[in-house]
């Protein structure tokens, strides 16, 4: 299955722009006709008939608005430091889209030695990764934002996701690799579900909004820092606002490799049997 | 911390081969009498004295074999299609050396359509990978195998592997994408742990052989397809010969992301806080 993406979408119509019409009628080659499938990318999958395929922007007659499978039961917004090898941080947005990642914030810390973000080439990626592994949903895509600026403000800007829901605080995760207490990500992750889903049954049970209920998810922040790690001022300011220290293990990984566990550690306590 | 790597240590004194020496002396500058760390990729660490920074070899007096961090309480063996596009196997090999892995078996499937392996490049990127990520235990790496043949042979193959006892079986998996009855790999993985230590604490029990209990790991074996998949004959004989078919849940990943997710699995399922 091929996914292509357009947010121009009116009256049963939509139309592709120049890109991705080439890379419908001139790369894969679609016919007049022919079905494909599309999103807008927050959270809609429809197919619909190619009306014609000449001129730089293809229109498409949709036929339906499918059921999407791209639904997670939580919402994972991840902040890391820019890598010192710029690709490296490219290739970690390129796997969380894929696993499954809601908002990246790019980091620069005390330690960073990479301070430039290139904010439409991520969003270009970020666009091939949800296509590629057929997202319906994709992240929100952050400017770059100083570590102690993001400690400090992430809980109130959460206020701006419709998904988060006041009435549950949302569990704040920093990794580093200095000494210090630090609990397993498994714990942390795993007494957090079992906690959310039994205040989530409490308030079912008195409110009768089990509808309303069960759109709220749980909203997990994880920081991950630098080559050069986070320093002692921000880690004491993350404690200070909350945020749990992760144990990641004894394998010494490079910040992308460290993100993508988190991502996948986030992913698998979520994951269910079939 | 850098980490050098040599075979060659005899008597007190170790060398460096030519790429290892210019590393050494060249790139990163050391001096003679300077303080070095090096490994022998088979689980130990060194550190050791520069005698001498001129010619090809550069010789080390070894000052102490040093405790190494590097041991992980499962022995993992992971055998991975070659993927369409050869750069994303040999990221898996990255990641994989990086977060943990033992044995790596490169496998060509029915629906393989990459069927060459590059071994050479192999060897030297988890040479690379290994001294990057400190770990002074390099993993096996296997010649190409047909898949049919690694299901119905690696168990019987496991008896050439030192830490691997005979009175435990092996774990084996295997992840594929089609219909089929599937258990969540956090479960399966969460069932043998628990099981094991039982079993362990059952066995020193009874024989007193607690030392020697204790160097015996559990084994995982894990099989991952191409991006066609297992063909139906493959995920058949895998069933027949005791494999467990893994949930990898609801994203769509590329082979390597799905490999190195279930390489993160093992590694989390074995994660203690601090």
């Amino acid at each position: 299955m091929e996914l292509f993406y357009t947010k121009n979408i009116d009256n049963g119509t939509a139309v592709l722009d120049e890109q991705e019409s080439i890379h419908c009628t001139k790369v894969l080659r679609n016919k007049p006709g022919d079905i494909i499938n599309f999103t807008d990318g927050i959270g809609n999958l429809y197919s619909g008939k190619l009306l014609a395929t000449k001129g730089k922007e293809v229109a498409i007659e949709i036929i339906e608005r499918k059921a999407s499978q791209d639904s997670r039961p939580y919402y994972l917004h991840m902040a890391v430091a820019l890598t010192k090898n710029y690709d490296r941080f490219e290739w970690f947005l390129e796997k969380a889209v894929e696993i499954g990642v809601d908002r990246v914030t790019p980091l620069v810390c005390d330690h960073s030695e990479r301070r430039v973000f290139k904010y439409e080439r991520a969003e270009r990626l970020i666009l091939s990764a949800a296509k590629q592994s057929l997202k319906t949903l994709f992240p929100v895509l952050d400017e770059i934002v100083k570590a102690s600026d993001f400690i400090a403000t992430v809980e109130a800007s959460m206020n701006d996701c419709s998904l988060y829901s006041t009435s549950h605080k949302p569990l704040k995760i920093m990794g580093h690799c200095r000494k210090g207490e630090k609990i397993a990500i498994t714990s942390i992750l795993g007494e957090a579900k079992d906690a959310w889903i039994k205040k989530r049954d409490r308030e079912s049970m008195h409110t009768n909004m089990v509808g309303i209920d069960l759109l709220r998810k749980p909203h997990i922040v994880i920081m991950i820092g630098p080559e050069g790690d986070f320093s002692v001022e921000e880690i004491e300011l993350a404690i200070n606002n909350d945020f749990k220290i992760m144990e990641l293990g004894n394998s010494r990984m490079r910040v992308e490799t460290a993100a993508v566990t988190a991502v996948t550690a986030v992913y698998l306590n979520y994951l269910e049997s079939k």
